[in-house]
């Protein structure tokens, strides 16, 4: 049934439950409790289908729970006799800015050994949330980008998805572009089957939006929609950062699928068309870090900016700035298309860590001020956390004394 | 009845015929013939309306006519019986490298007197095509974007639109964009008025595609839609220069609204992020020019290029290149915003020549290797040639002896 949840809302107080039904619509309706196997309440969603070239998809149901209590579990039950399935969520703790809460982050997971692994150790840790930054099924891969392997890559994933949100981020792979075979509309398979809270944030795509989490504020964008001045991502972005609160998120999150910074020869440099229009502006919001995929390897920069290009200046030369985030890319899930294991020789001055070995990686936010980074990389047969890092939050850091700055406290062996 | 033309297909033998009709929505035909007063043809439209806010627009017809005989004048009827109403056009040769042709370059029109200026003086010249480099009308100046403005700007072309074909870009004030309104579709009332022959060129939108014409091969961007990497506009793009044949059209032309070069205060650097994009490709290509808008002024580059930069080289100064495009800006066409006058100081090595007056632009192609450019300002009452030089062909010049490369002969006073 494919069933997985994400974020309702722009405050954690509503999911939006979202499952398969193959052969027969069925009912729209989710029960819903407080108590194990006692559905006092139901919400009725929507359902509809799509077509992608030769292929009709299942009936998909998107349904939003909402005025849902703070740190609690409910349970939930689709479908109805025989066919009735259950399961269960967390909702997150009422927003606040020393709430501890703890994210996962994946990427390019796709559907291979590799990636069964990548998953298989994000379910042996803690993770309450999943942000996913691009590159679901990898569909696109197969003939026709065969959308079978839509509903495969959602039975895979249901044993996270169906229990705690997945915060979702569009990427290349999710384009489904080929005009040649009638299929011109981007996004479309994503699109039917992955909704986003978007109207909460007073976003008018389901490709970029905000959700405020226990302690943070995380800020989804779309590599692949457009982004230039004026254009309604433009304007949706300005907006949002000036909505950050940090004193109520202190963690300010952001993702997309294309690296700002990379130093694998893979997917060199796309990410310059984004850094040159948004750079400034992470900066400026003092941005805790961008995470991001697309690269088929791990990387971690330093907190560093290339803001002071003006055309005839010369000053085009990445350099360290408390200000700027950490940029972390972990396009490592595992897809079917291979780990990129050529980095640029040497390794830049701005890179602080890169390693071409399939992971995933973890956020555990403890208060205002501190955070524990670590990327788990599958190739000892288990996670082996192979890169960590306390982090200091950009805006209550900056708010400390002195004594207190910055630091970096790598723990990579 | 606000009629306008453009091309219609890839070659010019055809054109797409548009009108307004206020009250009720009349016929749909054309009727054309090249014999003044009898119409033996006539094609048959469509009609639509779109609401904007508060605005129902009037009945929109749009028509096309194919098969049309090169260099030949046809003269065409809308309407009937006493709302019938004539008009001509000329179809352009056929296409071939030594073919002259006279384009008309315009930019930021909107409809004040400095627009009516740069109208009339482009009537009184020898344009035979214009090429239009974004923001129309400036609709969206008036409460609720007033759309009663659209069909004024119509009316106030129609000299000249409905007798020659009016090649389309769309600017930013093309994106009528207010979900506070509730009108969250970019682009509405510009794809809903002025529509391109966009499937003639395999594009999948209306904002991006290509014309050949007499001897030059037209490029159309769009500065607000997407265009990184993987995106429906970037791979249009990436194959619709790979099919551009110097032999057949020596001239390679790209508009765009927001200039890559601009050393106006005003949009500063707007243009890096389609630069940093496709400015390789453009000098790859060996594009002749490059037209663009948005600028309140008129600003001409040399022949140069910044495609050097790796990020960690430091290489990130525009350099002449004789493969480079001539990047001009024509945002002057003398709209309600007035001009942009305070540019960057002192003038930078790329700048060749920058005026804030109202203006047009004129590009006459001569033969496969010369083609005369000027730029006509208002300021003095009539139209006078304030920057001109003759263009050498970025293709052809590059295949000649090395006795006649590519020189500039500004005979800017």
């Amino acid at each position: 049934m494919q069933v997985h949840i994400t974020q309702g809302d722009d405050v954690g107080k509503a999911v939006i439950v979202t499952w398969v039904t193959p052969s027969e619509a069925g009912s729209n309706k989710v029960y819903y409790s407080t108590v194990n196997g006692t559905y006092s309440d139901y919400v009725e969603g929507s359902v509809s289908q799509y077509k992608f070239y030769n292929y009709t998809s299942g009936f998909i149901h998107h349904c939003a729970i909402n005025n849902l209590e703070y740190n609690t579990k409910y349970y939930y039950r689709l479908g109805e006799g025989d066919s009735a399935r259950e399961f269960w969520f967390w909702t997150p703790p009422e927003i606040g800015p020393d709430v501890p809460y703890a994210f996962g982050v994946i990427g390019d997971l796709g559907q291979t050994y590799d990636s069964q692994r990548t998953f298989q150790h994000y379910l042996e840790g803690n993770g309450q949330a999943l942000l996913y930054v691009g590159d679901l099924s990898y569909a696109d891969r197969y003939p026709f980008h065969d959308n079978n392997r839509w509903d495969t890559w959602g039975r895979f994933l249901e044993p996270s998805t169906a229990y705690q949100p997945w915060i979702w981020t569009a990427g290349n792979h999710e384009l489904d572009f080929i005009p040649e075979l009638g299929e011109s509309e981007p996004f479309k398979p994503y699109l039917n089957r992955y909704p986003t809270p978007y109207h909460a944030s007073n976003s008018t795509s389901p490709l970029w939006y905000s959700v405020k989490r226990a302690s943070a504020h995380i800020i989804v964008l779309s590599s692949y929609s457009a982004f230039g001045t004026y254009s309604p991502q433009y304007k949706w972005l300005k907006g949002e950062l000036a909505t950050v609160d940090r004193n109520r998120t202190p963690w300010l999150i952001v993702l997309m699928h294309s690296p700002l910074y990379n130093s694998n020869e893979h997917h060199y440099m796309e990410g310059e068309t984004m850094r040159v229009q948004f750079e400034t502006w992470f900066t400026d919001a003092k941005v805790d870090i961008v995470f991001a995929g697309h690269v088929h390897a791990y990387e971690r920069t330093y907190r560093i900016s290339n803001v002071a290009y003006n055309i005839v200046n010369g000053q085009c030369t990445p350099v360290r700035n408390d200000s700027a985030p950490v940029y972390i890319t972990v396009g490592d899930g595992g897809n079917s298309e291979g780990l990129a294991a050529e980095f640029m020789d040497p390794q830049p001055d701005y890179s602080a860590m890169r390693e071409a070995s399939f992971g995933h990686a973890m956020l555990e936010i403890k208060n205002r001020t501190h955070a524990y980074y670590s990327w788990h990389r599958n190739d000892d047969g288990v996670a082996v956390m192979a890169d960590s890092l306390w982090l200091s939050n950009q805006y209550w850091s900056s708010q400390a004394t002195s004594t207190s700055t910055f630091k970096y406290l790598s723990l990579r062996p």
